[in-house]
């Protein structure tokens, strides 16, 4: 059938087909990438776009993470979408190997406040538009990634181009050619990780998809098949394209996604659980400590001697003594650099082993610990494995507040009771 | 050295050893972009973007053809980058197959007006700008555009980004951080090419230099060579890049570029040319004429039975009875459908023989005509051939008059005196 006529079928599911447990897992993210974008909302990076915000002004349609009023919703999208990927500690999807709240939601949010939506038709749309990004990811990928776009960009323009769509009411028609403008509108590099490049490649995936959409809706044109005829996107920007990947798997991939619950690199993250998995009791009598884990974090998250910081996140010996101290490794204030002259966790550090281990996946860590008595207690996690609703919401409540205090339990509530849109104005505002 | 600083050392050049003929070209470029950009405003691509322009509101920085008002200079830069490249009757480079000015005086004019400069400083902004596309298109170049991306918006890009970035007086540090954004923001394909994406995709270009420049103008940086980099925006986005190709050449190639005087296929034009070149008292008494064209045209421009006034712009028959008619080939609205029923130039297209001949470049033409007296006169053109300055003035006023009348001659005069870009906002108007 093609690419994209199966992409526009997805794009016109209708509300009430849409998998219950994939619609709460859009409603988790909502909540989380709330949190990260008010989070976010002081970096350095915010201030530079909150300044083109206020430089530019325009209609009142949308709210933007930490500036009081409205601003046009593609411009609010752009904002959103840097301001909300800036500490990085938003949701992941290993399948396409992309961020997918902080590409979409921003799209989906600016349009659903400029248009007076509801809340649960925002996060339909972001359900739809995240799914049409993962599984474009599955055709772009890996020769895409290999040759170094960013797929939270590029798959995520066209996740937020549906989005909106979506929430702009497109014909088919019209939701084809807003697919054909993202064609030739969509970028993003990985060669800017480690700069502010990194999370506004996130903006201008939002921000293209408000464009794209809105331009299609006023009636703009584009080519009949940008996405999988002669030179289009897929052609032009992956070596290996697999297109038949589209479609293959049946249900919402997007029930797959994963959130962060510790500031640090996500290669730590099943070590960190395990060890938060055994007693308590236990966790205060550690004095060594043995860790397999896939071979390709060796060269991440292996950091022997971290000299700051932001070292200290890449680094199994300092975060598992910080979680055995009991240290909250969720909140990103806690990486001073004062962390790394800390001379308990350096003699802790200094008795944890790591071995690479093939037969791990690069989502599961295993291992032991030594107790004080001598006796080996093994610990292991698979960050694959589904985490209960009431759990992940304690968790996800629980990040919340590490980050932006009270006010997380409060939003929490807030998405439970629905509303409009523009309900959450006061909220993103951080008025 | 290496591309980048190559090309800040580029963009730095200071304005006083700018060559005089390279700048005499840039001021011919801004006439003929300005009477494209009036001439292209009241196409339907336009209405949708004045539509966007007018919705978002916001600054009045910057003036909008076919639109009263003023706009942010980023809204401006897109609107007039499509407006001024609906028509397709713009400037090009064949050095890098690229349309130059409808990628870069956007970007130039809406930051001259929106900082108050002088439109000398534009033109200045504006050669630079040029010639750094110029010069990334024959680094790219020819893997870049075989690969289906449209040089006009991805080269483009970087020279908007170039000349707005001039205009905000940068420091060269600023520049690396605006181009090095660039890379990441920049894009557009040609299997947009037919359709409204296409001349979009010049204002995507002109619109994403306003925004590079702007941001690293207030401190966002980006990786520190995303242009030749790992993955950077060269290796990325090219399968046979040519480093060494962007200070290979000495001067400034800006000055090739050349102006489309009739509003058909670029592979006419020489034989168009050559026609007039003849005695106007010969041209009266043509029955029959035979070309010799580079044989790529044969397959392009040599419709033996148009159908449509489009299809006339392709047909070497048809445009040649015209020019012995007298008629104004530059002026589109001379293309309407009923000229494909036009009994006499039909008769005497049937006495037209093109014959593809190797030896002849893709811009020259040559043959000869055959008089009523039964005399043969030869005709020969090479659009390479320069242009003296008097004559190219001369025809692109011609130009100007056919497509937007008396206004034509005055913006020469005006653009001749000087003074602040925010001066060509009444005729950018069209107020």
């Amino acid at each position: 059938m093609g690419v994209m006529e199966e992409l526009l079928d997805l794009a016109a599911t209708p509300a009430d087909v849409l998998p219950q447990d994939a619609l709460r897992m859009a409603q988790n993210s909502l909540f989380d990438w709330l949190v990260c974008g008010r989070a976010g909302q002081g970096e350095p990076l915010s201030g530079i776009l909150h300044q083109m915000a206020q430089a530019e002004g325009g209609s009142a349609e949308a709210s933007v993470f930490g500036l009081p009023g409205g601003y046009p919703a593609r411009m609010a999208a752009m904002v959103n979408g840097a301001v909300s990927h800036a500490l990085d500690y938003d949701d992941t999807h290993f399948a396409h190997i992309g961020h997918l709240s902080v590409g979409v939601y921003p799209a989906a949010l600016a349009v659903g406040q400029a248009r007076d939506l509801s809340l649960s038709e925002v996060v339909e749309a972001f359900l739809v538009g995240a799914e049409v990004a993962i599984r474009l990811g599955l055709v772009l990928t890996p020769g895409h990634y290999n040759r170094g776009f960013h797929m939270t960009a590029t798959a995520g323009a066209f996740g937020a181009t549906v989005a909106a769509g979506r929430l702009m009411r497109l014909t088919r028609e019209q939701m084809r050619h807003a697919v054909g403008l993202c064609a030739t509108r969509a970028s993003g590099l990985k060669s800017q990780f480690g700069t502010m490049g990194k999370p506004w490649n996130a903006g201008i995936a939002a921000s293209a998809g408000v464009e794209c959409a809105w331009l299609a809706l006023h009636g703009m044109t584009s080519a009949e098949d940008g996405l999988c005829g002669p030179q289009g996107f897929v052609a032009t920007h992956s070596d290996a394209p697999d297109e038949a990947a589209f479609g293959a798997a049946p249900g919402f991939l997007f029930g797959d996604i994963k959130y962060k619950f510790h500031a640090c690199c996500h290669g730590t993250h099943a070590m960190i659980e395990g060890l938060l998995a055994l007693p308590g009791e236990q966790r205060s009598r550690v004095k060594a400590l043995t860790l397999r884990t896939n071979p390709r974090w060796l060269r991440v998250c292996d950091k022997k001697a971290p000299q700051t910081g932001l070292e200290v996140k890449f680094s199994y010996g300092w975060l598992a003594g910080m979680v055995l101290r009991g240290m909250a490794t969720g909140d990103d204030r806690v990486y001073a650099d004062a962390l790394a002259e800390d001379a308990a966790l350096k003699d802790f550090a200094s008795r944890v082993t790591v071995i690479g281990d093939e037969t791990l996946s690069d989502m599961m860590a295993a291992g032991f610990v030594v107790l004080d008595s001598g006796e080996k207690v093994p610990f292991s996690h698979d960050l694959a494995a589904p985490i209960p609703q009431d759990r992940l919401q304690a968790a996800l409540v629980r990040k919340a507040e590490a980050m932006i205090g009270q006010a997380g339990p409060a939003l929490w509530h807030t998405l439970e009771q629905g509303g409009p849109a523009r309900g959450l104005a006061g909220f993103v505002s951080g008025a």
